[in-house]
């Protein structure tokens, strides 16, 4: 069985572990969100890369979900003494190795795609990590500041500095209309069997990658049915501050309203593209919003959503693929 | 007294120190060899600049003399995870974020003087360190390697990794022709009341900051004495390998020789430039060999010249400061 993941971070990347337990002999192909990629210190950091694939590989730092397990911070140390920041992101001295090796890599003149190959050889992660582009995609926010003037910054910026506490007035993937999907994201899209979308953020993780000409209407004309799990249980993210965003994109922060953000498949073209969902898995909490989505074209089912362990996780993972085999078209 | 210091790494470094010292009011200018910088993981690396800044910064490791105090490696050991090498290059992480720095600056636009100066900001190290030049000169060593072909490798792979075990059929600093001495190099030099060769390197650190068109001309043709500390003691170099690379030159690994390889400013001009010398210090141990240093017009004092402690190299520095005087021009 091919499974296509369209992948942010920390959802993403537990999700994806709870489908390698759930489906050990499937083939699965990774699209990676890039739009939060970020230079910092000269170097090129992949967060939603870097978190599947420590994730997968064993080297994630379990609590906070990103960064690299048993952490020691010299360099940023360093830079710190050397008056060069941002000391608001905290990258750790083995992940910095990471970001060297894929500067050097870049600057070698290889595309991303074949640096995320390479780091993988080392990681193992049990599936094809793809990022969703080779071209260099970022996702800005317009905020407020202090002034009351209206201003860009770079994603992780409003995200890690900020932590969302200001409206994001607009998310903005910059690039994404100039970029090309990667090697490989069209052909994994037409030749999956199935397409799911974890709980990652509808409108900074896989949003941005739906961003990226062609990605959308790969995933809508693909002949697999297109399974989506909420990252909204009980009206809130959770994860994370996915809630700041949507209202950027004037989305409520419910499951049934991420849901047909997306779009149903059945009632496709819909506003702002083609609807993309079969099917889209809700949290028993919000059992009373599956009719709501059914009615939006959207096969629904509330099922537990926690991914509190790998084998909750795991769970999930399986009834998402029961469901795609229910709505197969 | 402005006082400027043509210096390499570990010898130029220590005897720096001893400068400082002995004269604690005076203006100091270091004229720094890059002959020795490499890249590696796609980051500048500028092993003398670095040696001077943290010795005389205070953040030197003592007793290895170059690299920083109290170092760990992660990075490092991370790198190699990934494959990724030289492993033969010991950068710790400390040392890692002063590279991550210089590099993005590079980048940036900024020249390696200014990049320099910027690092300096921090360390405070008490002189003015300008670098030989903002252009790139890589000295390289033409070797046999097992088969008996001739090749060239960077002088770091000769120095570090093959430790000099091989003969040094030629050292070449490529990229010095073409190179223009850094901002402020040439105005030091005429405006210096005096200027001292430290006991470094002949060939890799001072003669490769001679080989920079203009440098070996405003030595030779300024109005300060130029006096300079013998590296070789007792037909031996003191530290480091100098015998091996003075082979390559032709020249005998004596305190004699390589006075008389810098040659004796009252003889200008000797074969292949200017003469430099009005002085030239030996340790005692090679009394015998001043008459013959005086005979190539050079005035030679024999003196204690173990760099064992500051205040043997600050006594070391009085006199070379006092042989100055004597043979002002």
């Amino acid at each position: 069985m091919r499974i296509v993941v369209l992948a942010g971070g920390i959802g993403g990347a537990r999700f994806l572990r709870g489908l390698k337990a759930a489906a050990p002999d499937a083939d699965i192909t990774v699209i990676g969100n890039t739009g939060d990629d970020i230079h910092l210190f000269g170097l090129k950091v992949c967060p939603d890369l870097d978190t599947v694939m420590y994730t997968l590989g064993g080297g994630i730092n379990e609590d906070q979900g990103w960064g690299r397990t048993g952490e020691t911070f010299r360099v940023k140390e360093e830079l710190a003494a050397y008056g060069v920041g941002p000391e608001w992101f905290g990258l750790g001295d083995r992940d910095f190795a990471t970001h060297i090796v894929r500067t050097q890599m870049l600057g070698a003149g290889y595309p991303l795609s074949a640096v995320t190959e390479a780091l993988c050889d080392r990681w193992q992660p049990g599936v094809r990590l793809l990022p969703m582009s080779d071209d260099r995609v970022e996702t800005h926010v317009a905020i407020e500041d202090e002034t009351g003037e209206r201003k860009a910054v770079h994603f992780q910026e409003y995200w890690v500095r900020l932590r969302a506490s200001v409206p994001a007035l607009a998310v903005v993937p910059v690039g994404a209309e100039q970029a090309k999907p990667a090697p490989g994201v069209l052909e994994a899209l037409a030749a999956a069997d199935v397409i799911l979308f974890p709980p990652s953020n509808p409108v900074v993780s896989i949003g941005t990658i739906l961003a990226v000409p062609g990605i959308r209407e790969a995933v809508a004309e693909a002949a697999a049915p297109v399974v989506g799990l909420s990252p909204i249980v009980g009206n809130a993210p959770v994860r994370g501050m996915a809630d700041k965003v949507l209202e950027a994109v004037g989305v409520e922060s419910t499951a049934a309203a991420v849901a047909k953000y997306y779009g149903g498949a059945e009632r496709r073209p819909v506003e702002g593209g083609a609807g993309l969902l079969d099917g889209w898995l809700v949290d028993e909490v919000d059992a009373d919003t599956v009719a709501d989505v059914e009615a939006a074209g959207i096969r629904c089912r509330a099922v537990p959503l926690m991914m509190t362990d790998v084998d909750a996780t795991a769970a999930m993972a399986r009834t998402a693929l029961a469901l795609a085999a229910e709505v197969r078209k």
